[in-house]
């Protein structure tokens, strides 16, 4: 049966499905009664559940953090949607699918995938060979397929690694590829190669298989130095392969795109870029993120009615939509000024 | 009689020219002789000028700063061109023409201020209606088509604004104009406006008549504010021409794309982007100011047999260049890798 | 009727009045009643106020922000005082005068602005003619004396831009006029006009009619750059009026003032104070910006029996008040060094 | 009769004891029903104790922040223990001992006082001098092995001062001291006495009689000058006894000791260390201070099962415990990689 | 014989006087001649002397930063005034005196310090016991009219403490003293007493009996730290006179104004200033140092021709003076906007 | 024959050896003559050399940097050695050995090796299997013996890379290993472990077969990265040897250890370090590193007169050495306190 959407749930609905419980509390009165309280989630939302006259082992039938196997109906309550319960507990592995619970992108996946593959032809062929390499790793493009760009701050969901790529090598081949390069002293092969690789630690780095998050290894060297060491696998296969190492200074020359693409030590970049690919990377992967989460912010804005977004903490600032046409804006100083 | 560049002399070449005299002493030895040194300039670089037996009246006959007129014969010493002089004095104004002495655009002003009409199109009525008011200023196309886009950072000689400001046009049109947009949220409109005005205040914040300064307006308001006045002033025309003032949100989101376009008040603008048009000219004036620096240094650079740049003061670093392919190179960590 | 400020209910009183309503909610509990629980507040202060017995139509008579009718009872609860309502509804908006909720200043308006003139008295005749031109602009004048002279920082109530301007004045009068001015370079007239015009465009930055907020244009240029606009068009006014135009290094250093006043581009000024006045101005908005947090700071203390105000978030520091005089203090260390 | 700590409850346990109120509310519910929610606080931990029925007198009974009285039974509920009380009132001094509600050290405050004395021997004249009349000063020395080295960031517990400046002792001796210093040019003397004086200012700077805070001297000047002090008055006492006075250069290298020890001036200390042994301390002070938290955060770690500690706000980090062994780590890309 | 001021002399003057030798160097030529040249300085400016025929003894007779005995003639060279020497050699101490060589204030000592008696009225008793104690301190006080208020910076001259320190008493006898103090929440006293006492532990910090420069307590513990000292001192005083101690609290008050006094810990205070009175100096200090400083680089401007002064290193910027009259600026925007 | 130090030249002796070319330039005088005027260096210092009547063959030679062979005769010049030239020219690579240009640790490095040998004893059977694998790589082993620990700033001579390394393990050995560790819960072995890998990346990272510099990858990766694919490949070859991995976890915390150990992402490190190892690692470094500094610089003082040295660029300050006991002090302020 598939997963009903939280989003999607309307006031009276009965309800036989698997959400993710992230947080429980038993509340009680003075008049014996107790009750359970649950926060439910998936990926379109979240809700309170309530179950009335709950015992010490309905508190303990699932751990916070867990998906949890619930029935009852929606109600709507003081202008939100709420959940109430009549049963909850664990749910089994196999009852649900965990990207139920996860955030996606937009936009599908294998049409991404195919456009990165157009996008990604380049002439040289040690740089060809290196790529066909990583492309055939079949468990690595899973991942990165699947992975976000990051927990939190932008393309944060599933896929948006691998949109935060295309989108990069798209502008990539508008600047600095075609007949007609903005800049010709960029190597538009290793711009686009370096692409690929700057974020591609992040496949081990995050983790996304039932929540964001990371992993040892990503906290404790971060996916620059994966990255590094990525590049350093595929180069030895390549080398296996060709009969001849892939030539030193074009590796070093790719490693530190991924090394630097941060910018500078501050951002979590040890190497400043120091070629000008290394440079159109960073700045590339600067405007996307930006101009990403600006988008997105006004996309995914609740107010229409207000002329500014809700503080943003990762951009540290307020957007600016403008005045809704319906209401021309009063403002003091405007009456003042006529 | 046109300027002779002072990197085109050959040893033994006669001289009757003009140069500007950016520093002169009167030095001394003990036999009773005194000469002058002198270091001439133009655009084409500087060389070391003597004048044997000087008097003071020598000394004295012009300013440093100036422009002289000098009669000698170019002789190579110690592996460097210097000219021997045997008259110099200050010139008058209509012995040369100042541009000789400031570097300039390699590219044609004429082929860019096409180009810069050509990519300057746009559908909404009153920001074309603003935009042609600009460019009939004729006054101030001229300032515009002859300023630096600054007086040493990137973009320092003749044309320079003009170049960074086409060159950011035509970025802005591949990334969000024509069918396929890539982010097709930021209106391409707007954005290419808001190019065009960014940097128009340097036409009154820099001088460039002799040589690259601060004009005192400049230095005490500074090219945003001066781009607000500029873009004030031709919105009042507007009015009077379109018999109708231009909307008032249209003209505050031109005004805040100038303001905010150095993206933060630690970079000079006192408001940072707040709509994804602002974002994306900061973006691109970095983008384009950062590439265009990078890939002159590299460009220009004078030891071809060196794998690095020398120090950048203003990139803060040195530019990897590669190891000249004739010297396969031999640090120790490759001889021990082999 | 006139309004009655929160801070005087007593235990008892009946109330029918409007109030700012800041936060509303429905709650609930097990036997089937619910109750209404708002935050009221007026410009004296804020209190809880509870409906009993509360539908989901008391919940939706009103929004949060809105003005609303009142009808109940003030009670003590728990050593709070609270309001037991009977009745809540949105107000009309000629039930009520907005400034009942916004916090005013201690000082006569009318005093300050009578001050002002008296102090603004320079012999420089441009310098009059300009300053008059503003004092003449009623609406604009109007704005100035209602204005706060920010949101939360300093001075953040009605009037709080004319009683710091007016400050300012005082103390620059003390330092750089009379007969034996401290700092005789400092130019006295310049540094009056530039007190007037530095927070100027706060008229236009700020709103002030409901709440304190920040218009739209306040937000996406700033009040530096609205001050530079109002004083352009004061200047073209003026060169009308005069048959000449102010000079135009008078309007610069005018200019620069309003530009350079926050002191350094990371605190928001694109340019540093680069002349006397500049700094000067710039010094005293400090001085008096300090002392004025500090001062009301200690007057509005709430805890006489402590030694230390509260933590002020602005300031980022306690601040020192001395041991009341009845409780001898007794750390450990007064006792061991006896 | 000995204080009984919280965290030795059992279910169902009687209690008659005195406690630390750290908070207190009264809350109603709708049935006409109060009851009074406190938490308690002793040195092993915190609960909520509740008194149902309760009346404003039971609230007014007792402040926040005092020792209170009360007798109940302990209880379990929805699994962490709370106090369900039926009497409860402020406690006289005599009840209850003030340390039972601070935090202390594990180690014995008489044990690390001895090797305090046997490891501060110098063979320095004057430092021995100065040294005893230290050690000497009861009432000095009672506060020295009392007080905690911080109010919250390391040692933040009775004794934490003592234990603090022995394990840099132990530090210094084992690098500078012994027939084989590590570094020869360091005096051992100097720094041995530099770390018994470096933070001997917080005796005076903090309180914890009650509780952990700050006197208003420790907050007005501060340790550093609180300690140049205690030493000028040592200084004075050595002269009178020894007949001549401390020489100058070497009371000069203490104080440099103890007004460095920060480092620099953004750690609030007015002077960088500019002598071997004031670098010295300082970095022994920030090893020792550094891997106490870390090793603290280990140790008391509460979620043996997770491969991470908490965020700690002083480190502004994570810790690594590393995966717990019965959980082989699954995490995805270890999967991906076999 | 009174000394001749380097600045004073003309072409063609016979010179016998001791200046200070700041620098040395024996320089050669090819036909066997040597000559020596040295830079000669005293408090008026400095010169370039030369030697011709030079020996080793001539180069062995004094050491650089001493003063010499000189005999010679001035000569005009090169637009420059220089000395042709026939005598140079080590003067004895009593052919000179230090001061000559040392800049001084234009203002005279007695008349500044008699006015710095006139403001220093107070009529809290025991502030005016502690202040007379130091009036009273003639050693102390002969350091504190001679001392510079720094090396560099502002007040870099002898008597340049006690005329900053004059003229801070004058602001804050003006904002805060008389019938009608600007901030009647600040201690009129205490701010005149902390005025007072805010830099004086500079008189043991610096050292300027021949040239500036600091101490070793100045370095190793700071002028703020030796402030608390003497005061701490004097307090000792105080309380053997008085027959009672100085009140603790004002005590603390005052060293909290001495130690806070620089603003914040990387500025180099311990603490911030948390009372009105120790915010009040900082301002009043920063003020006066500032203005100081810009009023002083306009003064000794030394090329009236041009608009901004040179580049001034600590405040970090040029300054504007203007425009000169008689040269109506023709930048080219000028030109473009008539 | 062997190479004549410089520093060990004296007046009058004859030169026929190897020495650093520095720099060159050919002087002039008007007298026809020129001279070459040479800076020249080896390992113990540098001097400079002067060849008369020299010609444009003399100066095109050799070029700067090279090694040049050279003959003529030590002579004292104004207090200074020189060296009066007859002859210059480059010399074969075989006429000199390199290192006779470097300076060098004043530990023998075989001491120091054995030293390393000793100390680097683990009990954890993989990480010994990896050292083992690390010290039987000749190649890499030979340059670690020999590299410097950095360019200019600590140990910056051939051997002090070793130097830095074996110091941190003693302090490491006293601190944490031993029968009574002061930090128990710092796993003694993983520290020493840490400690020889944190800087191996230098010996990659640098150049030092002719004079100190960083090589390509050192430039593009950093030591960081190079650290960890060291590591890496020892990693693979200690599978294939042990016929079991390396436990992921154990090599994850080494390149934790590698990739944190500058403390923060401002200092060049990606990562905090998040274990006790790795902040054990990072702060012996820093105290290695800063003592070392600043002891040497104590060391090679050169002015014995004078209490403080000579300004240090890297360590930011001045050190203090003392008052010399010969003279004793007479600031003025000692003068005036007795």
């Amino acid at each position: 049966m598939p997963h009903r959407m939280l989003r999607q749930l309307h006031d009276g609905d009965s309800v036989e499905d698997v959400y993710l419980a992230a947080s429980k509390a038993l509340r009680t009165n003075r008049q014996g009664g107790r009750y359970l309280q649950v926060e439910l989630r998936d990926r379109s939302g979240s809700l309170i559940g309530r179950l009335w006259n709950a015992t010490e082992e309905h508190f303990q039938a699932f751990r916070e953090g867990e998906c949890v196997f619930v029935r009852g109906r929606a109600q709507l309550f003081q202008g939100n949607m709420q959940l109430i319960l009549t049963e909850i507990h664990a749910a089994n592995a196999d009852q649900y699918d965990p990207r139920d619970f996860l955030p996606q992108s937009e936009q599908e996946v294998s049409v991404l995938w195919n456009r990165l593959r157009e996008l990604l032809q380049v002439s040289n062929p040690h740089l060809r060979a290196l790529l066909n390499l990583f492309l055939q790793d079949e468990t690595l493009m899973q991942g990165f397929v699947q992975a976000p760009a990051g927990v939190r701050v932008h393309h944060a969901y599933l896929g948006g690694l691998l949109e935060h790529v295309v989108t990069m090598l798209e502008a990539a081949e508008r600047l600095f590829g075609g007949d007609r390069p903005l800049y010709p002293g960029v190597d538009r092969d290793l711009v686009l190669a370096g692409i690929f690789l700057h974020d591609l630690g992040k496949v081990r780095e995050l983790t996304y298989a039932s929540h964001f998050g990371y992993s040892d290894e990503g906290q404790l060297v971060g996916h620059l130095v994966l990255g590094v060491e990525l590049l350093d696998e595929k180069a030895r296969q390549a080398e296996t392969l060709l009969g001849e190492p892939i030539p030193q200074e074009l590796l070093l020359r790719l490693k530190h795109i991924i090394v630097s693409h941060h910018g500078d030590p501050a951002s979590g970049s040890p190497c400043l870029p120091m070629t000008p690919e290394a440079m159109a990377v960073h700045l590339l992967d600067h405007l996307d993120s930006r101009l990403h989460m600006i988008l997105r912010e006004l996309r995914e804005d609740r107010f229409p009615e207000r002329a500014w977004t809700e503080y943003h903490p990762h951009l540290e600032r307020r957007l600016f939509k403008g005045q809704p046409e319906a209401s021309p804006s009063a403002t003091p100083h405007r009456d003042g000024r006529t």
